[in-house]
């Protein structure tokens, strides 16, 4: 059976690490006798606005609707189009459309990688974030009054429903079940957010008695985000919000190393709708069109894609691989800057793919 | 002249620190001829609530305006009274009603701490958090439709008002104005919190004309959270909204190697109403009663309340003692388990009230 992948290169380094994870992509897929159709589409970007002034064309649900997966760079580039515009008019769009309401970011320290916490090694750190990726915070309903005098004011709402919660955290808590730890942890701040975080926590409280196995503690975020630091061999499985889940996966892979090998999944579970692959950095502008941004993050990325397609042994095949090489460290390995290497995107991508065929 | 501070323990571990705040403070004062007098309350306690059904006496408004600052714990128990109703019937509420709405909140990697960075030295770690204190997330705001059904929906606003973002920029620039860098970091979230967080972007590049010798900077909260453990050393001044001030002002401390030590000023710049100061962290219902938490934090506020006064020398002469204290490293000093010590808070606030009267 074939897959059919629209690929979505975006903006900045969207378009210098797409064509490399799709190196790796291809060597995985072809050791493995995976049959893969790919289509590029050149939207979601800030070229694409320029041109046509909105940033996906009209007939994008259609368009991408019949892909079994989307793999997608990262999108963003300021100086053309506000982020708010760009991110609402396509990524976070493609989220909600597809309700591909869990975002699944895997943070683990591996083997090679220097993490910025003093004394942690691989095993120390190795966590998932579970993330709602629909609704939230990230709702787009409200509005200006007064606008330009004294009086402005700026209301914006956060929209959790019982739906949307209670789904991603069974997601999470499903997750949780099958790991070794069978612990969750629940970002929450009920005591300062006072009607949507307590919320939050009867929906937790009350899936928890359907997961008697699993161990749950709630934090809140501002100490989560310290324990974060002090003490990430506690964490197993971590749930949030739309908001503090984006914060939590930032901060996990650059507690980790670097946000530069972060992968994540956007995922509708009941795949009614496509999921979408994309690391967790941005577009990076600073960087961009110098050749050094670190592909790991979308190699690892059609590691999960290719989970999610059914094949389990070539995911695991290719993460084998980004381990392997990452294992060898900034001497040996073509590693890319932000890993204290002199590797560039291509050479790192390269030793990965060559990797796939080696082991 | 004489001044008058309201002392609120509150719950926990704030009963066993603002003690040891005091005797410092004390001995402080009396080192510099300074005259206080001193009233305790027993409200915004959850012992308080067990026996008033309230956090706070109807009359709490009368009580504390006429002091000229309180000296705060940390309120929340949670096994007795649910977080956001001990909160938002106490510390929240003190904040909105006397107009706090700055909360001023450094940090600093203080010689003889050891921070979870690997490498990281004094002078590495100092900025400080201006976080707005009185709107934004912590709205109170919303409500609950189709409660107990499938329909299910909460919503909470976020409120920005042009009056309240802008008053706590300027201070935020005027701090910065004074500091050597010079350099403001501006928390944001305008990519994917599409109303209220591209509001403050604006504010921020509108009072960056007032301020032409600050330079300033905005970082989404994610990749600012990563930075504060990847490059701690970039930061100066960082203003952030109520929420996001909250988060970063928890990590900071913890990167700087505990929130022990971490204390906050609830500022009203006008005077109109008194000002309140107490530690970052809260009520710690795990170690509180053991006689370990750390009082440095709490001490810490002395020192920022004695400059709030009027007295610079003190406070600063106050601080140094805290510096020395902390310098002679776990193995001279009877520091706190969280400062990898033996101490205890008697015997860690003995050695810093000592030090005040040697120095
Ligand atoms: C206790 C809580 C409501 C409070 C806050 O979030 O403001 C605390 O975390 C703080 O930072 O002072
Ligand atoms: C670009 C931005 C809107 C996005 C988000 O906050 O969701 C990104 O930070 C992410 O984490 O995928």
């Amino acid at each position: 059976s074939r897959h059919r992948i629209a690929v979505i290169p975006g903006d900045g380094i969207g378009r210098e690490v797409v064509p490399a994870g799709l190196e790796a992509l291809h060597a995985t897929a072809s050791r493995f006798g995976i049959s893969l159709e790919l289509d590029e589409f050149g939207f979601a970007s800030a070229e694409y606005w320029q041109r046509h002034g909105t940033m996906m064309p009209a007939d994008w649900e259609e368009t991408l609707r019949g892909y079994d997966a989307i793999y997608f760079g990262a999108v963003g580039w300021p100086e053309i189009v506000p982020d708010h515009v760009s991110l609402w008019g396509s990524l976070l769009q493609i989220r909600r459309t597809f309700d591909q309401y869990v975002n699944l970011r895997p943070c683990r320290l591996m083997p090679g990688v220097r993490s910025p916490l003093a004394g942690r090694e691989p095993g120390d750190i190795d966590f998932v974030v579970v993330r709602e990726n629909t609704e939230g915070e990230y709702s787009s309903v409200g509005g200006r009054v007064f606008e330009g005098t004294e009086r402005e004011t700026v209301l914006q709402e956060t929209v959790m429903t019982r739906i949307g919660v209670d789904r991603v955290l069974r997601f999470a808590y499903e997750q949780a079940a099958r790991r070794p730890a069978r612990h969750i942890t629940s970002a929450t701040k009920s005591n300062g957010i006072s009607i949507s975080m307590p919320f939050w926590d009867e929906r937790v409280a009350d899936m928890a008695g359907r997961f008697p196995d699993v161990r749950v503690d709630k934090l809140h975020i501002d100490a989560l985000a310290a324990q974060f630091v002090l003490h990430p061999e506690r964490f197993d499985v971590v749930v949030a919000s739309n908001l503090f889940g984006d914060i939590l996966s930032d901060l996990g892979p650059a507690c980790a190393g670097t946000l530069g090998i972060a992968p994540s999944a956007n995922i509708n579970p009941e795949r009614d709708h496509p999921s979408l692959f994309e690391p967790v950095h941005g577009s990076a502008p600073d960087i961009a069109g110098q050749g050094i941004a670190n592909p790991v993050g979308q190699i690892w990325c059609a590691s999960m894609m290719l989970e999610h397609l059914g094949h389990p042994e070539a995911a695991a095949h290719l993460l084998g691989a980004i381990e392997d090489v990452l294992a060898l460290g900034p001497a040996e390995a073509p590693l890319t800057p932000d890993l204290h290497g002199k590797g560039t995107t291509v050479e790192l991508a390269r030793a990965i793919a060559d990797r796939v065929r080696e082991r």
